[in-house]
């Protein structure tokens, strides 16, 4: 497993979890990361100062910094009063980096090697991306941070999402994807952390001829307005629209049941059908399903300053879990043999 | 030289030249460091987070620093839009540890370590200073920023300063003081720097019973309103009314003749008797001047963002300089070796 190249493709708090658990084994990680977040302080900063966003690319560092918990607590620690009050320690730090640097992606160089980080974090690109989301009304949203925090998406629904304008791919994004042995994408919000790196240009063709294996973790929950309904199939046909039909080799899935009870407490918040299923069992496909209990199971307690549980859905991956399941498949040099775990 | 404690007393600019030099020799250093400063970014952060004055601990932290170039430039960098104006990164840096760890102290403590620092930095006290400042009509400002920023210092002058409410020395302060080969004081602002530190309880009673040599290193200039027309001995004996008569071994002074120009430059801002002389030579003294040309010749550029040449005299000491004079006085074992240089 030593020399497998893996290239992570997300955002958020999907990628945070996805590398926290990776970052136990021995790979060559490259994260690619989404930079279309304008929310929060992240928002601010990149409104104020003119800087890219630090927000997600300072989680997929600290995921993988091998320094110590102080300077991790740090980085995620948030300010609570004044001037400073929502900043994120950690994106000042980023912004500040950029500022003397004159480049978003040396920052993220320097950072590296400041936090002690196995691995490399990547903006999918070095220009300042603009999400626009188009509703099913033909209304379109300006920003991001728009699919969380307008209530009109919940009530209206979107159609889509496109950069405005385009953006080119970093280089170093391209090349990691080249050159990787596995492509893994998600979890993370379909149209606000996967969707805006597949819309860079480049990326998506990369990935496509890519000679990687394509592996989706599969998310465990659908948002209302975006992704109603969505099945383990629509996850997979949206994603292939962009990087190509039949691209897709193994899908992640959590196996284990669900309480009722949770089901019941998401659909609530979220609407019928919000917790992500399987809708055709047996059936013939280009890619195979990985079933195993990826399911974090331990009560989530939203940390004071934790500003990355806040976020989160409370049906979701374990970061443990789910790296056991990802490095099972990096390992097997005969696919076939993981059968016996795949419907 | 290897197994000398030095203990500095000071704060702001001052300390930053004197540690930036000494640094360079193998020497146990302890920075005691004044904690009254309530300006700027300093300011901000005291009044909005509740935090101790994070300014002049980071750049003695940055003098002392053996880490890369890049962190001792954040540590500096100072924003310049937006809602982050006017604060320096280093000050976020610390007071984002003390958020965190509960206490400036042990904030102090962690960014030694971040910081790769050789030494130690050591605020005078863990409670918040306040600096009364009484002017010669008996009229009170409030706070250390006033010294230099409030026009009445100028045009009245001040009788004295002194702390609302009192406040304890940091036992680890004490503690270096005690243990102290040499304590070097200065160069530094004499009410805004030097005094603040002689003023908390129980510090300068240490500086008196310790069995340490005391080295002042005086001030070049002085400041309208504060120092006026001040010679070599009223610093002495100014700092001595703290410490003790008497108390003072060394006192290290500029020999190096200033060009009439400069000092003509200086005299119009700072008024007749701003370049500080030595009023009586051959005297009887307590203490040995130690003439050296320590001076900063190069002509200072003051670089975008660095915000510590910026506050600075352009009269100054050169830190290479002074730190040689320093530690030659650290190595006679026989302080009459040195008569040579004393007057």
């Amino acid at each position: 497993m030593k020399d497998k190249n893996i290239a992570t493709i997300g955002g958020g708090t999907g990628s945070y979890t996805l590398l926290s658990g990776l970052k136990k084994y021995p790979l060559n990680i490259s994260a690619i990361v989404s930079m279309a977040d304008d929310g929060g302080s992240t928002g601010v900063l990149r409104d104020e100062l003119g800087v890219l966003p630090p927000g997600d690319i300072r989680q997929c560092l600290a995921a993988l910094s091998d320094s110590t918990d102080m300077l991790r607590k740090l980085m995620g620690y948030r300010f609570e009063k004044g001037g400073l009050k929502g900043h994120t320690f950690g994106n000042i730090f980023l912004s500040a980096l950029e500022k003397i640097n004159g480049s978003f992606a040396r920052a993220v160089e320097e950072a590296t090697e400041i936090l002690d980080v196995s691995g490399e974090v990547i903006p999918v690109s070095e220009d300042q991306m603009n999400l626009r989301i188009e509703l099913k009304n033909r209304r379109i949203l300006k920003g991001e941070n728009q699919l969380d925090h307008n209530e009109d998406v919940r009530s209206i629904g979107i159609k889509g999402v496109y950069l405005k304008p385009e953006v080119q791919a970093y280089q170093k994004a391209i090349d990691r994807i080249k050159k990787a042995d596995f492509i893994v994408i998600g979890p993370g919000d379909l149209y606000g952390s996967i969707i805006p790196n597949l819309l860079v240009n480049g990326l998506s063709e990369a990935v496509r001829k890519s000679k990687a294996k394509v592996i989706l973790n599969c998310n465990l929950t659908n948002k209302k307005g975006q992704t109603d309904n969505f099945s383990l199939e629509d996850y997979v046909s949206k994603i292939e629209e962009y990087i190509g039909k039949n691209r897709i080799d193994f899908v992640t899935f959590n196996r284990k049941k669900l309480p009722e009870k949770l089901i019941k407490k998401y659909e609530e918040r979220e609407g019928k059908g919000s917790v992500v299923g399987i809708r055709e069992r047996n059936a013939m496909r280009s890619y195979r399903i990985v079933l195993a209990n990826i399911l974090q199971e331990n009560e989530i307690k939203k940390a004071k300053n934790d500003n990355i549980a806040g976020t989160r859905s409370f049906i979701r991956h374990d970061s443990g879990k789910l790296a056991k399941v990802l490095t099972m498949i990096f390992e097997m040099g005969d696919y076939e043999n993981i059968i016996k775990e795949i419907i």
